[in-house]
C-alpha cells in the first residue's frame, strides 16, 4: 500500500512536470473559458421560452405563463451574460466593460426570440407536411432530431451574427452530439427548413439555404477542399441552395461557387461540384450492379444442396 | 442596471405578445404532454428488468431478484400508466377512463416482456456470432450500440402495436440520439437481428425484416419518395427484407414493393429500388477510379523534389 | 385496483419464471460487471487531468493545480482499480490478487498520461491547421467531436494494450455515442490525427494509421467481410493508412492487406479494397448524372404553368 502511494506520487509529479512544457494544452488561464454544462442548460431554458406549452420546469404547481417567462428570461440573460463576459475578458476587455458588453449582446439576443419563433413555426409545419410518419405537431417537437437541431441552429446563428465567439459552435455541437446533424452556426437558412432522420448531415459555415428546403440523412453541403487550412478562413467555401430544393440521402453538394437552382431535386448519393439550373432533377445514371448467386454464403442454399 | 432591467421587461413583454399569435408553437394545453425524462427513466428501468444480471440499481446491499423485480414492475407500470393516461386525456378521454385504459395497456405491455427477452437473446447471439471483435456477451450488452437500439426498438414496437401514440417514437428517438441508429417503432423485425457500428442506419415505419438479418452502418431501408407527405400516411412505403440477408455499409433499399429475397448479400453503397431474387449477391460493378500523382498536394513528394 | 395488483403479480411471476431459462441474458453473477456510469465519470476526470486549463471541477474557489491533480489521480486510480478488480475477479482471480493486479495496471495506465498528452497536443494542432472554421484552440477542445473521440480513443488504447477487457470498448462507445465516431480501441493511430465533422466514421480493431492523417465524416476503415465471425478473432482484418493521407467524406477502405501509401488523397465516396501506391490521388471517375426537368415536382414550375 505504501509502495502504491509512493508510485502514485511519482506519477503525479511526472504529470505536473508535463504541464510545464508550455504547449497549447498546457495553458492555464482558467477564467475566460465558457462552461459547457451552462451552455446546455441555457438551451434547455431557451426551449421552455420558445415552446412554453411543450417543455416546462418540473415540480411546479401553478403555471403562470407570465411569471414563469420573467424568471426564465432573467435567468437566461444572467447566465448568458456571465459566459459572454468571461469570453470578452479573455479577449482583453476590462471586467466592467466586458459585463456591460455581455449584457448588451444578451439583450440583443433575447430581442430576436419572436423572430426565431416565427421561423421555427414554419420549420414545424414543413416537418409535418413532409413526413407521412409524423403523427402530430407535438410528436415532432418531442421526438424529431431535425427539429431539435434546427431549433439550436437558429439560436446559435443569432449569437454568431452578434459576433459571439465559441458559444454558438458549442451550442450546435451539442445538437450534433444528440442528433448527428452538424449545422455550422454561420450558415444562413431560410424558412420551412426540414431535415428528415438527419444522422450524418453536414452544413458548412458559409452555406446559404433558401426557403422550403428539405434534406435527408447523410447530406453534405461542404467545401471542395480545405487544403488551404486557416488561409481559407472567412472565404466562401460552401454552396448556395435556392428555394424549394429537396436533397435526398447521402448526396453531397460541394464548393463556394456551386448553386443549386430553385425547385431542384437532387437524388440519393449524387455528388455535385458544379451549379445546377433551376427546376432540374439530378439522379445518378442507374448504378451498374453485378448480380451473382450467393450460393457459397447463403445458409438456405447450402442446406438445400445437402 | 435599472436600464437593463427595463429593457429585459420589454423583451419579456414582446415574447408574451408573441405567444398570443395562436400558431402550433403557441399552444398551451400542458397536461397531456408526455415527459421525455420519464421516458428515458422508463427505458433504464426496463433494461434492469430485461437484463437483471447486467444492469442494476446502485447503492443496494442485498440483491433479492424477486423483491427487486416486484418493485421495478410496479414502478414501470405506475410511471408508464401516468404518461399514457396523460396522452389519452389529451385525446379526449375522461380522467378515470383514461387511467383505466392506461393501466390496461401498461399491463399488456409488461406481459410481452418474456417474449421480448426471448427475441433479445437471439439478437445477442447474432451479435456475438457476427462480430470477430466481440470479446464476450457482456461486452455486447454493455457497449454495443446496435444491441441498445434493438432493445429499445423491441419495447417501442410493443407499444406501437398497442396503438400508443408518441411514446414509442420518443423511445426510439432516444436510442437514435445515443446510437445514430434510427429504427421506426412501426417496423417489423424478426429474430437474430444484428446491426454493426450502426451510425446512420435508417429503418422506416413500414419495413418488414425477417430472421437472421445483419445490417452495417449507414444502411437505409427507406421510402422511394415522400412527396405525397401526409397523404401517404399508413401506406406501405418501405421494403421487405427476407431471412438470412446481409446488407453492407452505406447501401440503400427503397420502396414499398421492393423485396430482397432470402439469403441475399447486398454490397456496400448499392442503391436498390427493385426486388432481388433469393440467394443473390448484389455489388456495384467495380467503381471506375481515376488515379493520378498527388505530387502537388503531397508533402513527401514536395520535399523530395527540393 | 385489486384486480390490477393481482395481474401485476402474475406478470412479475411470469418474468421471474423467464429468468430461469438459463440463457446468456439470464446470467446473474453480478459483481464482476463494470459500471458504465463510473466509466463515463473516469473519462470526465481524465479530461481534467489532461487539459487542466480547459476543464475543471465546479464550485471550487482556490485553484491549486498541484493539490487538484493529486486528488484527481488518486480518485482515478481508486475508481479505475475498483472496476478492474471486478473484471479480474470475474475472470477467476482471488479478491486480493485481483486488487493488486488492478492497481498495477491502474498505475501503468497513469504513467502513460504524459505520452498521451504529447500526442493530443499534435492532434489539436492538426485540427487547427486543417479546419478554416476553427476559431481557436479552445474552440476545438470545447466543441470539436473529432478532438473528443481521439482523446477517448488514445486513453482507451492504453488500456487495450494493457490487455484490459471490456473497459476500453465501453470508453470508445461512450465517445461513439456522443460523436458518431466509432474508433475501436485496438486501432493503432499516429500523431497529428484529425477527424472533421466525424459522424459515421468507423475505424476497425486492427487498423494501422500513420502520422498526419485526416479523415472526414462517413469514412470507413473496415473489414472486407466478417462472414468468418469469431473464427477471424485476432486476425488482421482492417487496412493500413500511411503518413500524410487525407480521406474525404464517405470513402471506404477495406481489408487487412490493403495499404494506402504515403501522401495519398482518397476522394469522397471512393470504395477501395486494394492497395494504392504512395503519392496518388484517387477519385471516382465523374459520376454519370441524369438531368431532367423537375416540372412535375417543382412548385415554382407548377405555379408558372397556371
Amino acid at each position: 500500500m505504501e509502495e502504491f502511494s509512493l508510485q502514485l506520487q511519482q506519477v503525479t509529479k511526472a504529470i505536473l512536470a508535463d504541464y510545464r512544457l508550455n504547449r497549447d494544452i498546457d495553458k492555464m488561464e482558467l477564467f475566460q473559458k465558457p462552461d459547457g454544462d451552462v451552455v446546455v442548460q441555457l438551451l434547455e431554458k431557451l426551449r421552455r421560452i420558445l415552446f412554453p406549452g411543450y417543455f416546462r420546469e418540473k415540480n411546479y404547481r401553478m403555471y403562470h405563463v407570465e411569471a414563469n417567462l420573467s424568471l426564465l428570461t432573467e435567468d437566461v440573460l444572467y447566465n448568458l451574460s456571465k459566459q459572454l463576459s468571461r469570453i470578452y475578458e479573455g479577449q482583453g476587455e476590462a471586467p466592467e466593460a466586458a459585463m456591460h458588453h455581455a449584457q448588451e449582446v444578451g439583450l440583443a439576443f433575447l430581442r430576436e426570440i419572436p423572430r426565431v419563433r416565427a421561423m421555427l413555426q414554419t420549420d414545424l409545419q414543413a416537418a409535418f407536411d413532409g413526413d407521412p410518419a409524423a403523427g402530430s405537431m407535438a410528436e415532432i417537437l418531442f421526438a424529431y432530431p431535425g427539429m431539435f437541431a434546427v431549433f439550436v441552429y437558429r439560436l446559435a446563428h443569432v449569437l454568431y451574427t452578434l459576433e459571439v465567439p465559441m458559444l454558438p459552435r458549442m451550442m450546435t455541437e451539442h445538437a450534433h452530439s444528440l442528433t448527428g446533424i452538424d449545422i455550422h452556426p454561420g450558415a444562413t437558412i431560410g424558412e420551412y427548413f426540414f431535415i428528415d432522420h438527419g444522422t450524418g448531415v453536414v452544413v458548412g459555415e458559409t452555406t446559404i439555404i433558401g426557403n422550403h428546403v428539405k434534406l435527408y440523412q447523410g447530406v453534405t453541403l461542404g467545401a471542395l477542399s480545405t487544403r488551404g487550412g486557416q488561409k481559407l478562413r472567412g472565404k466562401r467555401r460552401h454552396p448556395t441552395i435556392a428555394d424549394d430544393v429537396t436533397i435526398y440521402a447521402g448526396a453531397s453538394v460541394l464548393g463556394g461557387e456551386t448553386v443549386i437552382g430553385q425547385g431542384c431535386v437532387i437524388g440519393s448519393n449524387v455528388f455535385i461540384t458544379k451549379s445546377v439550373p433551376p427546376c432540374t432533377t439530378v439522379t445518378i445514371k442507374s448504378q451498374e450492379l453485378h448480380l451473382r448467386p450467393a450460393g457459397d454464403t447463403c445458409q438456405k442454399c447450402r442446406e438445400e444442396r445437402f
